[in-house]
């Protein structure tokens, strides 16, 4: 007896040799050249040969390359197929039937992997050209610990000794990713640590400081320039990691052309811009040819605005003002992210590439409160099955509203979104959703300095 | 580019139309008829007509159904292919670099569901026989909670609603399974509860009472009798939860021959033995028809030895005496299992045709402590990138010293397992074990009863 046809047509498969080979790198389609990193002291563009004391070579040579495809080496493969990646395309059609809407909901399955994330396609190609280039040990920081404990993993993997600066705060409240991290092997610091100079200035102060993102990389760039041996990594942001992303797109779009369907609109949430950039682009750049008009909505929480409050202009990447200036919508380097609890979307800026198809109105954007989107992933659990991250949670929200939108115009849109992580390390948030014990904040205050006019 | 040969070999995928339409139930090959449940009323077989009144009606016939193959109904095979299904099967061979062993390691990734575990796989078929039938509701107990949030997410999906009891202790101990339970909308109460008679009179007594599986099976069982629309769920121990897990077994035994390889080896955790026997039945058919010589090795905490330990005789399935006689290796239906992180195994029975394969020698049996066990389980993860649950760990610990027992020998057996569950809800014990805090536990006192002679 065969399965059914309706039945394949929900859950779409790729096989193992049918996995891309190569990551897309949008930089060349982009629809205006991609604006320089500068450096703050003399605000020239920043010269790369500066940028290999903290990444590995290739990873330099990746973020400012012009190639539209870079392979992906064996090695890489060889992991990603073990996560195991081709991850399925599935429809959700008891969340469409429970809606009652006319449109179509897609999502892709990255919480598949070990880590919970899609974090791992990066994290692994990451750990590969530092393990390629005699790295013994790499560097990071980690704010939820999504990032942190795919490095730790990817590191394990390829024989990488691993130290992970961890906001304090979380590393109290959150210990299940700290143990996550110790059980791959990695070293991890509550941050600030009396490990660097940066963290003793402040730990010296306040032995309990909570720290912050900014103040663990600044920690984590500080380690890495002590040694010769050891290399930075970065989980989202940087071109190279919205590059190594594109696996998720590429997929998605071999698995819709196999059911002959295109998506009309793609949302995504956003932290730094890898997850959704990484399902995107490769649908995007379809839209930069003239080809399709797919709407791409971006989806952040309305206390971390990044792009539908802030402001586009160059800042840094760092609160510590180590990093170089990039151009971003940004709410200010020092912006003190309220407490919610999508540890992975407070981040200050974004990605460039996506701040740029923002601003030229490629994409847009749009925020929500913690409580409707956690009632959104209430309602994806109690249909689909799963239960997401609250990251995720943010563009199943849009997804429902779109779908639901739908409804009222009769319009049969196809909806997809990358089902990025999922929310079993994250279930205090849900026991305080369904017991109305969590907040709605209202961002802070947001304070942009002009460096560039 | 192609993916190379070598790469894809290591992951052995199955298209969603491949997979097996039917469940095999071992009962008409079992090499003696299988002992009948009795009614410890009269000693008696029980008569099918009152299990009635607590399975569903489907559930009944499979249980005693001598038919070698069950035909999966469609819309079970579609909540498969939705967990996802088919599930990959992964060859390890970075942990067989790291031993340096001859002998290849396969593993089956049933933890890939959303709820962590192979749960669903039964959670899914005994929640659609009910809704099929027009039960309201389904009510269940749990230990530490892998089957109750595989019964609550496959009641969200067939629209029933659903009672869980839980182990106190775990209850208070462990909150994140209850709160996914919750968050698929069922109803969780700590047991003993003050909802049945019978956790009333232990609560009186004691309002803080740890609870035991055995009493909240006597709670659950109790609950379901005062109402005619609803019915009882079983995660593990029963023929018909046996007959569904045997999905994994046969995507396993396709994806094997795909490579041109038989297991020398199959070994599993035993808890009630579903998650062993779903695995292992589909090879068993071929060593009962003479065909093979697959060593099948069972594996349990030295803590709870039901087989290495246990007596082979009547006993009841639970503490408070309600359920049938059922003749298994059993440490007696009042056995006080001791705290060990394995919540999954500490069950004082196992599954009548595991135990009867066992007796006869068709199945052999191993016991660990924990610390030894986790041992193992770090290995794996440093090696694989997978924290696996403890439960599996148990069959990862005789996976690694089977290996190195072929390094010793120059064997290159082949040597498979189910990957049953991840490990990011005992993260805890993780931690206890990396800062050494681990007790072993020696079994506590073995009273078997005797029923019959």
């Amino acid at each position: 007896m065969k399965v059914s046809e309706s039945v394949k047509e929900h859950t779409v498969f790729l096989n193992p040799d049918e996995i891309p080979t190569s990551w897309y790198n949008i930089l060349p389609d982009l629809p205006a050249p991609p604006d320089p990193y500068l450096d703050p002291g003399d605000m020239k563009p920043v010269n790369p040969q500066k940028m290999l004391r903290l990444f590995a070579q290739e990873l330099v040579m990746q973020e400012i390359s012009t190639e539209r495809y870079i392979k992906i080496p064996d090695e890489v493969l060889d992991a990603y197929l073990r996560l195991p990646r081709p991850t399925p395309l599935v429809r959700a059609k008891r969340l469409e039937a429970f809606l009652k809407t006319p449109a179509q909901i897609y999502y892709k399955c990255e919480y598949l992997s070990p880590a919970g994330s899609h974090k791992p396609n990066t994290a692994i190609a990451q750990a590969y050209y530092n393990m390629k280039q005699g790295t013994e040990r790499v560097v990071t920081e980690t704010g939820a610990g999504q990032w942190g404990s795919s490095l730790a993993m990817s590191s394990a993997l390829f024989g990488l000794k691993c130290r992970v600066y961890m906001v304090r705060i979380s590393y109290k409240q959150k210990p299940g990713r700290r143990v996550m991290m110790e059980t791959y092997g990695a070293e991890v610091l509550p941050s600030p640590s009396n490990n660097t100079k940066f963290g003793r200035s402040l730990v010296e102060k306040d032995p309990e400081h909570h720290g912050s993102l900014g103040i663990a990389i600044t920690e984590a760039v500080e380690d890495t320039l002590t040694d010769e041996k050891t290399r930075y990594c970065l989980g989202s942001v940087l071109n190279h990691v919205l590059t190594h992303q594109s696996i998720v797109g590429l997929e998605a779009k071999k698995q819709f052309e196999m059911i002959d369907v295109y998506p009309d609109v793609i949302c995504g949430c956003i932290g730094g811009g890898s997850n959704f950039a990484g399902f995107a682009y490769p649908f995007m750049t379809d839209k930069l040819k003239g080809k399709t008009n797919t709407d791409f909505v971006a989806c952040e929480p309305r206390a971390v605005p990044s792009t539908t409050k802030g402001i586009y202009t160059y800042d840094f990447g760092d609160s510590g003002e180590m990093t170089p200036l990039v151009r971003m919508y940004t709410l200010g380097h020092k912006y003190a992210a309220p407490p919610i609890h999508s540890g992975g979307l407070r981040y200050h800026g974004k990605a460039p590439s996506l701040c740029l198809l923002i601003n030229k109105g490629y994409m847009r954007s749009v925020a929500y409160h913690q409580n409707e989107v956690f009632e959104a992933a209430k309602t994806l659990a109690q249909t689909e099955g799963l239960i997401t991250a609250p990251e995720t949670a943010h563009n199943v929200k849009y997804a429902i509203d779109e779908a639901l939108r739908c409804k009222q115009t009769g319009e049969k849109k196809v909806i997809a979104f990358n089902m990025c992580g999922h929310g079993l390390l994250d279930l205090q948030a849900y026991d305080d959703f369904l017991n109305h014990k969590l907040q709605d904040w209202e961002p802070t205050e947001i304070n942009v300095p002009t460096y560039v006019k």
